[in-house]
């Protein structure tokens, strides 16, 4: 019997090694080829369940020319969704298409025996086909078989939509589905310790409590903690990672472990793990999620470190190494060895951490230098914790070679920082830009967009003052479906280096505690604008319908996002040059962006400021003493101008 | 421990489903990411053996940056290779990493206990390692280690080469090695019932075998045969095609079989299986190889119609359907039918006619309409056929849906025909054949050129004359390095159809003898000189280095072949216009041809005239009262003119 062939399905990871992406309610486009040698017609079916279910949803594909077929698969839950390509030759199509074909040029008439069984078959789905069958069965002669073939034809509707006939050829797969938070997400980092109001002493997680509201006010979606454990206090970094540490220095939160716990305590200094659960349950009612810090490693204090020497790789004199990447050397911090004999132990204890703090309501982890710890632990890892809970989401603190990090995103993480950070150039950026979203990882790599971190001031910050921080905010934001800021740095425009030169901050909250005062930030507004903006507008949730737009001027970066289903277009607008004004024509390509000829009302969602634009070449000026960038939203006719 | 990924091997067909193809001698870059967690090292090898040999060749790949490493494969005998991508970490070279920045920022050394035991692991495959080793182990101090690692560095080429250490992560799949007939022919087809040198009577094996020393001297490599069977006289065609032959017609040698025998029979007025032989081992001592044509279909008076009636598809009165696509009909042809109970039966029987022909000599074969055939079904014919001969060439004349020919070039036939045949624009000729040699069905799909066969006789040729055969037959031969032309109606300039806007010859030799004078034809020099080009330059024996170069003129396609071995270029032109001279400024890539600024003589092969160019810009003008083409070899100096 005739079987088709199924090829080139897209979307699909590695041949299917690893699961592709998709989020719970945003449609997927499951597309492949689909044929069978010769003359033979074909029907193609999606069909998809979530993993373990008995039930399949079934969807009859369409064919899009040249033996492409697609359906839209729209997932409802998160988890595995298994997804199937199912191919079979469609012999009742065949036959009626050759019968057809045969009356039209008067050649004797079709055996009608062979299309009655056919019929008949397709009867056991559609009763109503019985008769045709019977009719065909009997047919005489051409008349007959053309009443029937007209009697089908009633049924076009039906017959097409039957599941397949017989034992189709099928090629499986599976989706990854996640919550929309995955693909849509502002994060907000920020030291609890620095949170205090009062500047004689240190925040805790209460101070953090109270301050969850700022970070929800401000429109950010998550709210990222470092470490939260026992510091150590062996080799403990002073100010500006200084080697040498004295009493009353804070430590690295990074060196985790001391005789009060390790992973799953809580510092003392900032609280308990009550203090913890408030926090957790206050940002829950402000919208918030806290998204804690995984850094897999220890510090020479950490218990693991009495209680499990074996996890740790030891010289040949017994002792341990600290972690270093020469010349940089981090005395307090041990790392795990993954080599280790009792990988059970270590692969356990580490799975453990995670449980803990799910059980405490954290759902959302930054995990630190994924790279280096072993590709297969992440895998087993994060598939033990979908397995509880699919809706965890991890973040890949991988800033490492580029293969390293697609191998990290196809084997499980649901986000990855970037090199957004050192794309400074209009065309870097939206070479950039345009391979995130529509390069061949973007269907299973999300990138989340820093333009700062506690390691990092970006050189694109350290000179332009508040243009630079609103240009790297609005490339971020709008850029991006996910981004981040490390605060109050960010929006207090904090710029100075620890050296010329360097990407470290000068007294960094790494090793110090920090007073801020946050009653009026110059970034307040913006950033609550650019977070309502992303939270009221489809197009800037999603990265597939990412697009640049001409400007000639090499400082000025246009480009729009679009929601297919609202029809929400929104075009941003950036000034590079955080020195001078900088203006030019853009050249949108109207028709991609579903707006018609003639004039529209563009709005600037950064300051209510409306343009009347007009025809696709339209004059901007971005003035780095004003807002350097425009977010527009653009409104289909004059009357929305009011 | 450590293991590296190994992730998007190329060239790979479909995840490895289906080999990639090469050829004997031709070289096959591989190459794959090889990538380790961290700041892990990694050695990569490539290993290969002809399928079911028992010794590997290993080869160590090299990084070409960004963890991508390649190696070169060069198969030396046909048939299937295993081809193996090993990736494994390279422990010994990150410990010298590590101790050699260690002792460059003055760190306290390496423990030197690990390098040790890591240089004593090498020194079982390099014994000059052994007294490094116990210099390591007994090292005390910085100066100690140091002096080893100089030590060490004494033999990087042996350690470099070493295999691998342990249990490589292995990627495996199978190159498909054909003979170098597969990638690059010129095919000349003829019907031997026309190459009777005596008008009265038609041609038989005896005047073809005679007749072979023509297309020897042409220049080709492969004389193609119409199918040599008995011809059915049921239903016989007569010519044009018509549907009432009369006594006398021949009938269409695809109506195979008759009471004098079926496939494996030589129809009686050709001659005997004697004459067959002798037609081969001419064809043999002249350099050319027969091809047969594979019509896996039978006339109504097939032997196999009486012996086999379960092979066809009957209708439910009995009788058995002829082929058809309506409105044309095929009333001297019954298809056989795949789907028979007795598929075992009919499969062994049609590899029986080709294991009859190639006990007689013959290594290649077009396939007539293979996409009318199950997939499955080529597969495993042409699995079998190399099983026994792997140096077996197929062409597959699937003229149909892009998809599909694309499966049967993938399961296995070694060339296929293409749409040249329908590609006469500048653009379309362009976008084509850089499609064939450089899309992502470049490493399995081998276009066959043809400009004519006798089924198309193409609208290209029917209104532009010898230029327009001149042209077509450049861009065929040279543009790609498999083509064939239908003989003598090509260099006989044939060009009635039989109806306007008809692609079939008028009077076509598939229904009729015809009688040729060939003592001059008016393209007789320029096939000779065409052949003779692509025997002797290397750059026409292959379209990996095929680039196209701008002409502002619609009418003239300009493009470059190079082979790196040898450093030969070949630049060719065609004008499209077969009516009118043409002429613009041709702009070269220089660089890219490996030309050095200056000037530079190049030679035309048609005609040996000479002309002296300079820089990238050169003047060209082509004229169809003349040669409408140019294939200039590049030569590197004035004194080359001589």
């Amino acid at each position: 019997m005739s079987v088709p062939v199924i090829e080139a399905v897209e979307p699909v990871v590695d041949g299917g090694r690893f699961p592709a992406k998709a989020t719970v309610g945003d449609s997927v486009a499951v597309r492949a080829d689909v044929f069978a040698h010769g003359h033979e017609l074909v029907r193609a079916f999606v069909r998809y369940r979530p993993s373990g279910a008995r039930r399949w949803t079934l969807v009859p594909m369409v064919p899009l020319g040249n033996d492409r077929f697609e359906a839209e698969v729209v997932p409802e839950q998160i988890g595995l969704l298994e997804v199937e390509v199912l191919g079979e030759v469609d012999r009742l199509a065949g036959w009626r298409r050759d019968a057809a074909r045969r009356a039209q040029v008067r050649f004797e008439p079709t055996d009608p025996a062979a299309g009655a069984a056919l019929v008949q078959q397709a009867a056991s789905k559609i009763p109503a086909l019985r008769p045709v069958a019977t009719a065909l069965r009997k047919a005489k002669d051409a008349a007959g078989i053309e009443a029937a073939l007209e009697a089908l034809s009633e049924h076009d509707e039906e017959i097409a939509s039957r599941p397949p006939d017989g034992d189709p050829v099928i090629f499986a797969q599976e989706l990854a589905v996640q919550r929309e938070l995955a693909a849509c997400s502002a994060w907000y980092e920020c030291f609890p310790r620095s949170t205090s109001p009062d500047p004689s002493r240190p925040g805790t997680l209460k101070d953090l409590e109270a301050h969850l509201s700022y970070v929800a006010d401000l429109g950010f979606d998550v709210c990222y903690l470092p470490p939260v454990h026992p510091i150590g206090t062996t080799a403990r970094k002073g100010p500006n990672n200084s080697s040498e540490a004295v009493p009353g220095d804070v430590g690295s939160p990074w060196a985790i472990g001391s005789p009060a716990g390790g992973h799953d305590a809580i510092a003392p200094e900032l609280g308990t793990i009550k203090d913890f659960d408030k926090v957790v349950a206050r940002a829950r009612r402000l919208g918030l999620e806290i998204a804690l810090d995984l850094a897999f490693q220890a510090s020479p204090d950490h218990p693991w470190v009495h209680d499990h020497p074996e996890w740790f790789a030891h010289r040949s004199d017994g002792s341990i190494a600290c972690a270093e990447n020469p010349p940089k050397r981090y005395e307090d911090v041990y790392p795990l060895d993954f080599d280790t004999a009792d990988g059970e132990g270590l692969y356990a204890a580490l799975l453990g951490v995670v449980r803990f703090w799910m059980s405490h309501g954290v759902r959302v982890f930054r995990v630190d230098n994924p790279h280096t710890k072993p590709f297969a632990f992440w895998e087993w890892l994060i598939g033990e914790v979908h397995a509880l809970d699919p809706g965890v989401i991890f973040l890949a603190e991988a800033f490492t070679r580029p293969k390293v990090m697609h191998r990290l995103a196809k084997l499980g993480f649901d986000q990855s920082y970037t090199y957004f950070t050192w794309r400074d150039n209009k065309w870097e950026l939206a070479d950039y830009l345009e391979e995130l979203a529509h390069g061949p990882g973007s269907t299973y790599f999300r990138g989340n967009l820093w333009p700062n971190t506690p390691d990092i001031l970006a050189r694109s910050l350290q000179h332009g003052g508040r243009p630079a921080f609103v240009a790297r905010l609005v490339l971020a934001a709008c850029g991006s479906s996910n981004y981040g800021i490390y605060g109050p740095m960010f929006e207090l425009l904090v710029d100075a280096p620890v050296a010329p030169g360097s990407e470290e901050y000068l007294n960094s909250e790494k090793y110090e505690v920090h007073h801020h005062d946050l009653s009026r930030t110059p970034l307040e507004e913006v950033l609550r604008r650019v977070n309502t903006a992303r939270r009221l507008h489809p197009a800037l949730r999603r990265n597939d319908s990412l697009r640049f737009h001409p400007v000639a001027n090499d400082f000025l970066l246009c480009w729009s996002k679009h929601d297919d289903q609202t029809g929400d277009t929104v075009l941003c607008l950036v000034n590079l040059d955080p020195d001078w004004p900088q203006s030019g024509f853009v050249e949108l390509d109207l028709a991609a962006l579903g707006i018609k000829e003639g004039s529209f009302v563009v709005r600037d969602l950064l300051d209510d400021s409306t343009y009347v634009w007009n025809g696709s070449r339209n004059f901007v000026l971005l003035d780095p003493a004003r807002n350097n960038a425009h977010v527009l939203v653009v409104e289909r006719s004059l009357e929305a101008m009011t």
